[in-house]
């Protein structure tokens, strides 16, 4: 089984990397970009039974930090 | 128009980072994972036109390093 964790910051978190990248946008000539948002992804191939759960456990657990991420979790067909 | 990047190593980069959390996810008792890649993405809003060209150029010379990394693109519909 296949998933794709998503992992990005909470509403409010500032981001100071993705600012950086759209003013770099910006300056580059890349005008018409009006908002930009950076996350990270993983993803992740198990071999268990259940493995939904255990996929939540770990994005919390390990991928996420809670305090300021949230996650989403993804199967992946193929 | 909302679209998201996907960049992540191409075939043959070592990710240390990557193996470092696959360990790590073992001697937390996730021993069932098989493999762990990661990658990051960026959700942007555009208000241009013909913004498909427009967000695979900014890809390419902004959002990637195309030497070791690739990057896909998804549009978003809502």
């Amino acid at each position: 089984m296949k998933y794709r964790v998503y992992v990005f910051f909470k509403n409010g978190i500032l981001d100071p990397e993705a600012e950086a990248i759209k003013k770099t946008l910006h300056t580059s000539g890349f005008k018409k970009i009006k908002s930009l948002k950076k996350g990270k992804f993983f993803d992740i191939d198990t071999s268990g039974k259940n493995s939904k759960d255990e996929i939540s456990s770990l994005s919390e657990k390990i991928l996420s930090n809670p305090i300021i991420e949230n996650f989403e979790i993804k199967k992946i067909d193929n």
